[in-house]
């Protein structure tokens, strides 16, 4: 049993889009706006620790990528260490982050989330990404990203019959809720038409299911609930949390269907929570694929195994539903700068539990729950917020 | 405080040199080793975390280095993170690993460390490499990591008088206590007369001055202190643990002749240690160039500042001597394959204090210290080991 528990007292984020910013720049404001978001203040004295959660960081000019967040943190002597998980890098950080808060030996910790994807050349970076899945039986037959999840999404619609129209719901739903975050990378209403006769990327996936190529971060201060009175009134509890692993090629996988990471992660998250998964106001799910959307609100048990496409065409997703996904507009239309993915879904929670989410607020929200999946499955983290 | 203790119970080492191994195997092997060293057994399913440290993984054609680890060490669904801090890659992992026993999360830790540089074209090695230090005001002006310890050296002999004979007795004592292990990438006996007149690489420091390029990875097994008895009568316990952060380019810190990230990542370590530094049976330090095993030993608090030379030509770092330093040969001699060396440097431990160090044994050995620095001083961790 962890001897303390965790809570997240500041989060600061930065837009999400193709920037001008560069990776230095970007960590800079993320975590400057995080220590200015603390309601009584912060001294960066404090932070006695700090974990970065990045993917491409040494195939840029700038290496060692945690001496370079000491110094923009301006947190230099204190310990910084770089998680890569592929794109739960953030999800993992977190993790780390809760964990050195909950054992008692570190007091204030920061984990932020960092992706600067387009100043890469393009050859360059599809080679980071694709090295983030299976090798030797995907990615040099030519199997993409978007060609596993489009495996993924024809077989799902195999086996449960689950129609073109849910997956362009998904796309449709979060372009609509990404209208409404400043901070998104798109924020362009589309219609399920568009999406259903984009051109085809990986068949049944279009060019409007994919998430885009995006720079940005995000940054979260976590101390224990004890000690978190002293910053503000409204911290947010941090009450479950799961990691798991995969093996890397779908085919050695049990399911097509199903990421086992995203269970055995959701399994152990809730196993420690005090609420299940009927108590969630929202969740924040790993959506690099509108297919991913579906499988993941099966995999975290918010629906049973087939049932999200009608849970998604019923509306039940959209804010206003009855479970919202992905207010902030999700991988799919807010952004997906990699290493960041999993500090900027708990930036969502903080302000939507804080009732700070501005025109995306969703009334009364209380509990939520944060997905971040690495690779096509290959591990994925699971953390349960609530606030107060 | 930590609510438990951990303890070393199993560890593997492959040979460290230019091997025909890729990083699959390299995992493979030194897992194995570590699980079969256990005295009375492990199942591989009581692991229920693990942590690789390593620097280059993107680079190679085989990405997602945490799932990787996870099928090779057939650990599969249990969560496993990568960590990257440049050259302390696995000194960070080790330390995560620690405060994973340490907090009563998890029961058994399996902490690797891996680097597989002879693959890599010699270009992109470079690059890697390079960007590990400062890249606006070292790198990009021609500053190599040779360079860089060229300048502390000769800062230090302005400073102190360190003679050159002093620099070139680091290197041959640690090629000394090499030819007495068998996985050491050079077994070869070397006279100060040949380091003093070996090619200059960035004058003071010639070529017998500096580490090489190296392949080889290694792997710990943690428990608590309460569960090692099961596995084994003879564990090694942390018994103190430190890092520490500092500025990436040298220009940029208060001293040329010593390392912040050092002094502080050993001043946390033996702030919470039963014992002080008198007490050390011998050290394991980062030697990536002669000149850095003397700063070692200074910002260490083994000796005072500039007294490193003198211990050292006076043989007192020799095995045999008063305290023993790097019987393994260091980095100098054993190799440095980035990303392995701090968990290298804890397996040479957990042999030495358990007596099975053979050839190389230090007679009585009992309390050790471990030092990984990051970049040229960006970061650094100290762990502190007793047997029994």
């Amino acid at each position: 049993m962890p001897s303390e528990q965790a809570a997240v007292i500041g989060a600061g984020h930065t837009r999400f889009g193709a920037l001008a910013e560069g990776p230095r720049a970007l960590l800079r404001e993320c975590v400057d706006l995080a220590v200015t978001s603390v309601d009584r203040g912060l001294e960066r004295t404090e932070v006695d620790e700090a974990y970065l959660g990045t993917l491409g960081f040494n195939g840029w000019q700038i290496g060692n990528a945690s001496a370079v967040l000491a110094e923009e943190a301006r947190l230099v002597g204190a310990p910084v260490t770089r998680v890569e998980n592929a794109c739960a890098s953030a999800g993992f950080a977190l993790r780390a982050g809760i964990q050195a808060i909950e054992s008692g030996q570190r007091s204030m910790v920061l984990v932020v989330g960092l992706e600067k994807m387009t100043d890469a050349a393009s050859r360059r970076r599809r080679y980071w990404l694709g090295v983030s899945g299976d090798t030797e039986w995907e990615r040099l037959a030519g199997l993409t990203f978007a060609g596993v999840y489009g495996l993924l999404a024809s077989r799902h619609m195999h086996e449960y019959g689950t129609p073109p129209e849910a997956l362009a719901e998904v796309a449709v739903k979060n372009h609509a809720h990404a209208l409404k975050n400043p901070k998104a990378q798109f924020r362009k209403a589309i219609r399920r038409e568009e999406v259903l006769a984009a051109p085809r990327v990986a068949d049944p996936l279009g060019l409007l299911d994919c998430c885009p190529v995006t720079d940005g971060a995000a940054a979260l201060l976590l101390t224990s609930v004890a000690r978190a009175r002293r910053y503000t009134d409204t911290p947010v509890r941090v009450v479950g949390s799961g990691a798991a692993s995969d093996r890397l090629a779908v085919q050695e996988r049990e399911s097509l269907t199903s990421l086992a990471a995203s269970r055995r992660a959701a399994a152990e998250a809730f196993r420690s929570s005090p609420w299940d998964r009927s108590a969630l106001s929202f969740a924040e799910v790993h959506d690099c694929f509108t297919i991913a959307e579906l499988i993941a609100l099966e995999d975290l048990g918010l629906v049973p195994a087939g049932g999200a496409a009608a849970m998604t065409l019923a509306g039940e997703t959209r804010v206003g539903g009855r479970l919202p996904v992905n207010p902030d507009g999700g991988l799919k239309a807010k952004g997906h700068p990699i290493g960041a993915t999993g500090a900027s879904q708990a930036y969502e929670v903080f302000l939507q539990l804080r009732g700070q989410a501005g025109e995306r607020q969703i009334p009364g929200a209380a509990r939520a729950l944060t997905h971040n999946v690495g690779g096509s499955g290959a591990s994925a983290t699971v953390t349960l917020f609530e606030a107060g």
